[in-house]
């Protein structure tokens, strides 16, 4: 028997990251319009942004860039209607929340869990880093918190977000979001469309 | 009598940039789609990075984002129908590149001469800092190498370009190529048609 067929492109994302909030909103119908499956993988940055050097988001470590992103964020929200506040703290750690789409992904409702922790973050300034938001979040989709919480941090699905993290890392991510088609990456939000035509044309390996 | 009427766009672009150099071979195009007018503006990144604390290209500084970059910039020629070959010393000085072009940003022929440059650097792995290479640009658009650059080598032109770079940091430039609408940035090859579509509407201060 062979392993799963890999999907046609796979969309790493953080709780943390502003671009990547921009693409949980705009991939399912850039997906759907060019027919193409496609699955949302949780990691981390942190480690990532450590290996490469970085104390904290390269947003905050250069505040020329920094800048720039929040009014580019700002920006691009109006574009596409959607909806934007500048969040109090940044980053806020998107830990708990990864470990709970770690947990839930494959659930009807993970997707809609992941959008409603990023409009939290960066729609409505809540603290995603708190389990009571993130409860609040799981009642509002029909779920009993208590419950998820502690799929959340189990063993399983701690070492799960883990061995994502590692794995993206050694496929190349250095940043998010990033779209992968088979061994291609795609960085950036504004790149959804070309990592979408490229799974289109089935480029895959 | 007031200054000069603003140009709809400007294109900041260093000849040391990749993507600036894809930048150079779509923007005629998008801008003439959008009916609006555009400059454009040379610069040097290498004292706004050596201000943000680069001692190098932040390519070569970061490898794992340099190895996505040739990566991506490979993807992104062929998707554009715009020649490639990897140049084999990254980056090449702008500098000199960039003191003729200073000098002959509003000549007819202006606009040739920066694409040639680009070309040489990106898809034909010429040394662009030589001024052999410099000056066969410019006998083939048949201009007199000798008289050319000795204007760009003229203090008027070095002083015109280091207020340009001066200009592009105070404008709150990192990266190149930006475009600039009005007080409005955006940043990255990937941006022209957001930079045009802003334009177009007219949004400029």
């Amino acid at each position: 028997m062979t392993g799963a067929p890999q999907p046609s492109l796979v969309f790493w994302f953080e709780f943390a990251s502003p671009y990547s909030y921009l693409a949980a909103f705009r991939i399912e119908a850039a997906a759907k319009a060019a027919s193409i499956d496609h699955v949302w993988q949780p990691f981390l940055l942190g480690p990532i942004f450590a290996h490469r050097g970085f104390a904290d988001s390269p947003f905050n470590l250069d505040t020329r860039r920094g800048d720039y992103m929040w009014r580019d964020i700002e920006r691009l929200c109006a574009r596409d209607d959607i909806g934007w506040r500048r969040p109090a703290v940044f980053p806020r750690s998107g830990l708990l929340a990864a470990r709970v789409a770690t947990a839930v992904m494959s659930e009807p409702w993970g997707r809609a869990f992941c959008r409603a922790v990023f409009r939290a973050n960066f729609a409505e300034d809540r603290d995603i880093t708190a389990a009571a938001t993130i409860g609040e979040i799981l009642r509002e989709l029909g779920q009993q918190p208590d419950v998820i919480l502690a799929r959340a941090a189990a063993p399983d699905t701690k070492e799960a977000l883990r061995v994502a993290t590692a794995d993206a890392e050694a496929l190349g991510v250095f940043g998010a979001p990033t779209f992968q088609v088979g061994s291609e990456l795609f960085w950036g939000q504004d790149r959804l469309v070309d990592a979408v035509a490229w799974a289109a044309r089935g480029k895959t390996p």
